[in-house]
């Protein structure tokens, strides 16, 4: 692997981050806080780290593949370490476990926070944290559309012959391509859904902050009981249905806003993904229609904000589902696991891999019925070559592995089993709020300090698609 | 499928099982019992259907493998609707949910219990229901090492290799040869265990309740307190090396019992499965020599005992674990998934499976780097075909999806998501007791009558290795 090269691209990372830590600035002066310095020094550090890193390494037009994961786990740790220095030096968050968690938190469009009274924290801070979802939202879309397919990881594979765009051979050019079609969608959203909050009564600062909190699927929130504080109808189903957008794959979003809107019906992962929603949030409705006095209107609401943030792994929250009935409850945590759509900002198994993994087995049982025949596996009337599907099922294995290893260590670094297993599923896939004491009204303050750094840890691996960070750490990856 | 071949064998099996219900009227009549009457008659009734199923039916001396798989479903089942009889009929539980309940726990070798006190119910009730494990396990020792390996099941297809005897081509000859050789293995090794527990101060009841309940990895006691209740540290660790035996496969005991012991050291599997009672017996100790106030000896004992038990899925309880700490109740909890070695009367995933998924699951990583790379997965240094790899992969997918609906449903039942989960596992994977209200000191009488059906389908499905049941299920199944 040459390193020079991977450092130079997290080099060029930086160099851009530091940039966007000017963007607060105005807000931190029109709201006259005490954070406008931290900015500004911030993005000095930021900028001096990233040009030497540029300028003192070497210059390639071609990534190989093992590089490309190197650019990649290295790239979202270090825009997580120098994008919690505004946290750190305005005092915000004066511990750096909990900057670290809570930029971490950020950049992978998790939305867990250990802040127990947002409200009370400097508005250009806020508005830092809100950006740091929505530049981590366009990482996963470069990722998970443009990189990783190359690279071969979880099922990805399937986008190669689903990117717009021209056949490129090499690399870098190929994935600038697809990254600016791309971003021009993400941006163009993103626009629509400001102005469209901004028309529904919310500040600018407002909206934009939850634009942000909604594209990347990310969810941290300026209020403490998240968009709940606006009582507001009109910017309940905004945020929904751009969280419904956001969570559905961005190449079809490329395609609709060129008016071919057929793409969508025609997208089985996106029909599933509308049947699921859809399903969960009847039940739920049914269920908290009769047992929490909630009106018809307001079930329905109320259930469906619920379900789509949550599946969509955004974790805004306009109720306190805590007060829902188990059942509801384990359903959410069910809907944690599902996640978006392959290709979206959000989190999770993804739809795409859940379809092909029940697929896969039914084709098992076939199997045993009869044994000589071949059973191909199709996905959007396609044949899935059977490598990817050995791809996802890897992935499933070292996903349960993680999860199940990962709730065993919280459990023994005190919480509780319910906060273990909530904890532990609302940061691998992404979400933010889980259960228990991590719930909705609840933060990750509690946690133990080792378990921070677990929790950092699953937001990374889940949000990088395990496989990026996992290679890592096999011995065979640092060989010549 | 031609059923009535199908019907013909579990005829066959009914008029055995008549039988094996003449056995407990000797205790019956010993310890004076109101309940011998109840065995005559359940024989007699066993008896007719079972001759009528067998005498109308064709005989065929080979079985296809669709037909395979519906009679180790429907054996199975018939062995658990009319082994229930005894207790209806004496009264000793009058309700039939309960009684199937209890009938399904005993021969799938569960040991799950909705009696609330065993020691006021008849002797010859208890013994009749400890029988039920030790009749389950030498079908299961006969499933999964003769049969499972033929149906191409989950793995077991490794077996077709390692099964003693001379190679037969007919399916049906092959399966008895194998049969007799293992039970008389099966039968060896239980007197062994019946006459130590007899020098070991047990009545001669005590220690064939407790042989069949060890055994099969059942864990029916006759004791309200479990194996607790003889306060002995002798029969503690008698128990406790005969779940051992019981929890590997016993086509190594049938070299073992030759005086070959070196095939113990070359398994693979046994050696994993012994690495993780050691570790996991060592970690629980050391937890609850620090937090529970037992001295050195007593930590070792208590713990290794429950570890044992658990992996082994037995069942069997000398402490109340549910006071020691959550961690280490997680990691009894883990280990009730990862179950005993293949081919032994243990149920849960089994070693042998979750070894090949994480092979699997790094050779996945490996081909992420070398990406033309053929990584082989091997056990016992002999390579493992794919498709048994893709079959023990799709296995985890259909396993994983139903424990979670599972789960999900028992919590729209009414328990609690700690007690949902305890259930579950405790059923799917042939446990017995599991954690919350179903608990070592507790039982599943407090389940939903709705909830019991389900646990009772559970401890099927689980037993019979998933796919025997669910490919019942497929539509394609019943076709011509």
């Amino acid at each position: 692997m040459r390193i020079r090269i991977v450092l130079r691209v997290v080099g060029a990372l930086l160099i851009f981050l530091s940039a966007a830590m000017l963007l607060p600035i105005p807000f931190s002066i029109y709201y006259g806080g005490s954070d406008t310095l931290s900015f500004l020094i911030s993005a000095i550090i930021t900028l001096l780290f990233g040009w030497l890193s540029f300028v003192k390494t070497k210059k390639s037009e071609d990534l190989r593949p093992k590089e490309g994961f190197a650019v990649v786990a290295f790239g979202w740790l270090a825009l997580s370490a120098f994008g919690s220095l505004p946290f750190i030096i305005s005092g915000a968050i004066p511990n750096y476990t909990d900057a670290f968690f809570e930029t971490v938190s950020g950049f992978t469009t998790t939305g867990s926070s250990i802040l127990t009274d947002v409200e009370v924290i400097p508005k250009g801070i806020l508005f830092w944290r809100s950006l740091t979802h929505w530049i981590g939202g366009m990482g996963i879309i470069l990722l998970t559309i443009a990189i990783l397919p190359f690279l071969g990881v979880g099922g990805m594979q399937l986008f190669k012959a689903e990117v717009p765009g021209p056949v490129v051979d090499k690399l870098a050019p190929r994935i600038m391509m697809t990254a600016k079609i791309l971003w021009f969608v993400y941006i163009v959203i993103s626009v629509i859904e400001c102005v469209l909050l901004l028309f529904a009564g919310m500040t600018l600062f407002d909206a934009l902050c939850h634009t942000f909190g909604t594209m990347a699927t990310g969810g941290f929130s300026i209020k403490n009981s998240s968009v709940a504080a606006y009582h507001s109808t009109i910017i309940d189903y905004i945020i929904t249905f751009f969280m419904i957008v956001a969570g559905a794959n961005f190449s079809l979003h490329y395609h609709g806003l060129k008016g071919n809107f057929s793409v969508y019906l025609k997208n089985r992962e996106f029909r599933y993904f509308i049947y699921i929603i859809a399903g969960s949030t009847l039940i739920i409705a049914a269920d908290i229609f009769i047992n929490n006095h909630y009106n018809f209107v307001e079930s329905i609401r109320y259930s469906l904000f619920q379900v789509v943030s949550i599946i969509t792994t955004t974790g805004f929250a306009t109720a306190d589902y805590e007060k829902w009935s188990l059942s509801s409850q384990v359903i959410l945590v069910f809907l944690m696991f599902i996640g978006g759509c392959a290709g979206s900002t959000a989190g999770g198994l993804k739809v795409m891999r859940i379809y092909l993994l029940l697929k896969f087995a039914n084709s098992e049982i076939i199997r045993l019925l009869h044994p000589s025949a071949v059973v191909p596996i199709k996905m959007n009337d396609r044949i899935v070559d059977r490598k990817i599907i050995a791809n996802v099922a890897g992935f499933f294995v070292i996903y349960m592995a993680i999860t199940a290893l990962s709730i065993l260590t919280l459990t023994f670094l005190g919480a509780d089993l319910y906060t273990s297993i909530g904890a532990v599923a609302a940061t691998i896939n992404n979400i933010g709020p889980g259960i228990g004491a991590v719930g909705p009204i609840g933060n990750f303050s509690s946690i133990h300090f080792l378990g921070k750094w677990l929790l950092s840890f699953l937001m990374l691996i889940g949000r990088l698609e395990i496989f990026t960070i996992i290679i890592l750490l096999a011995p065979s990856f640092w060989k010549k």
